[in-house]
């Protein structure tokens, strides 16, 4: 395996070296894992490669919200990503969200990105955040995701939720995030009609929308249908490194 | 579309006097939807045949339970079907559930069977119930669901959860239910490991286990097929009337 890797980390800075492929300028020293048909480690790839393979990609998000005592109404923070972000650079975010490295355990990288990315303490975040699904599906990367042309993605994301006091504010802290706004589901949704949002970030919320009584089979035609979308079946083989036998 | 419904009734009947099809003796003189390409209703079709044909059903289905005031333990309300029911008697059961006839609304359906199946009163029911999802699979239809054959059905179902104060009790009412358990998470967990619940009944309480952070990542290696298996895009048309242009 330590030789496959090799293999396609030396093509891959080749590629790079070429100058035709615009998202490998924004390479990232992390390695992706690619699993085999049992859910086995075959090798491991540059995350900045990964896209360019049609390499399934696993990531962790989380969702943190206020609860207003008096009503119940929840307010969302939402991160402006930083302007210097190679991909989908000034882009709205969720909360918290991280790619899974080659052996990275979901919930581990939801406690380490929230202290990392919003200065959310570990203290509170590994007793509170709750795991609440999956989503699985095909994104369309193009040029705002630093590539110049437009390309299928199979992605899963690992879904968290946290709702925070609001004595703990997000603040940004490792330069990934420019600010961070909290918002009504009105300002949310607005948000989203204006495609402000990073693709994959916009699907956490709908999913969240389904699952508190903000989407309905009533009030959205496309319901069983977008919940569908949001969990393909992806064609490719998948895993999580920890499970393997 | 009425001419093509009653040719429809009229093969059902006729097929069920041949007595070949256990499943037609449970004739129910409710009329299920079949929809076209476009999500449009082409005709309707008595619910016991729905099977048969392989006709997409649809249904909505509502988990109640408890919340511990002291530490937020869940106890989910199970009800075990009257062993005098043509499908599943005396199987373990969703706490409310019906199918959707042609024009039911899925909001309206659980508020009405939720009333005449568990004697859960409107006026809690209709300001408290949230719309938490919606399940697509194929289920195996076999003996136990009152055929003598395996078939493969695909279905539908709308999502409902209702926390439930302690003084609000369901109660069997129409006699579809012999009696309801107040049963914590580990009493459930044991009862689908023993095969003991309508399996389309267990489907929903495994996507409740996936949303409420039971399942997760880390403790089933299968979470993220679970979770696409659950959402399965159908191969045939489905719709809501409702919604129809």
């Amino acid at each position: 395996m330590a030789e496959r890797s090799a293999l396609i980390a030396n093509t891959g800075l080749a590629m790079r070296e070429t100058g035709h492929f615009k998202v490998l300028a924004g390479w990232r020293n992390e390695l992706y894992p690619v699993y085999g048909p049992g859910g086995e480690l075959i090798f491991n790839m540059e995350r900045s490669l990964s896209c360019l393979f049609g390499i399934v990609t696993y990531g962790s998000h989380m969702t943190a919200y206020t609860r207003n005592a008096e009503d119940g109404t929840l307010k969302f923070w939402v991160p402006r990503r930083s302007y210097s972000k190679s991909t989908y650079p000034g882009i709205l975010d969720n909360t918290v969200a991280g790619g899974l490295a080659t052996g990275e355990v979901p919930f581990e990288c939801i406690v380490r990105e929230a202290e990392e990315e919003a200065s959310l303490p570990e203290a509170y975040v590994r007793p509170n955040v709750k795991a609440v699904g999956v989503v699985s599906y095909f994104h369309i990367r193009g040029s705002r995701a630093g590539g110049e042309t437009d390309f299928l993605q199979p992605e899963v994301e690992y879904l968290y939720e946290l709702e925070l006091p609001k004595e703990i504010i997000p603040k940004p802290s490792d330069g990934e995030v420019e600010e961070f706004y909290l918002w009504s589901i009105d300002e949310l949704m607005a948000a989203l009609g204006r495609n402000e949002f990073k693709p994959n970030c916009a699907v956490v919320f709908i999913d969240f929308m389904i699952r508190h009584n903000i989407l309905t089979p009533e009030n959205e035609k496309d319901y069983l249908d977008i919940s569908s979308r949001l969990h393909r079946k992806l064609v490719f083989p998948t895993g999580l490194l920890f499970h393997e036998k």
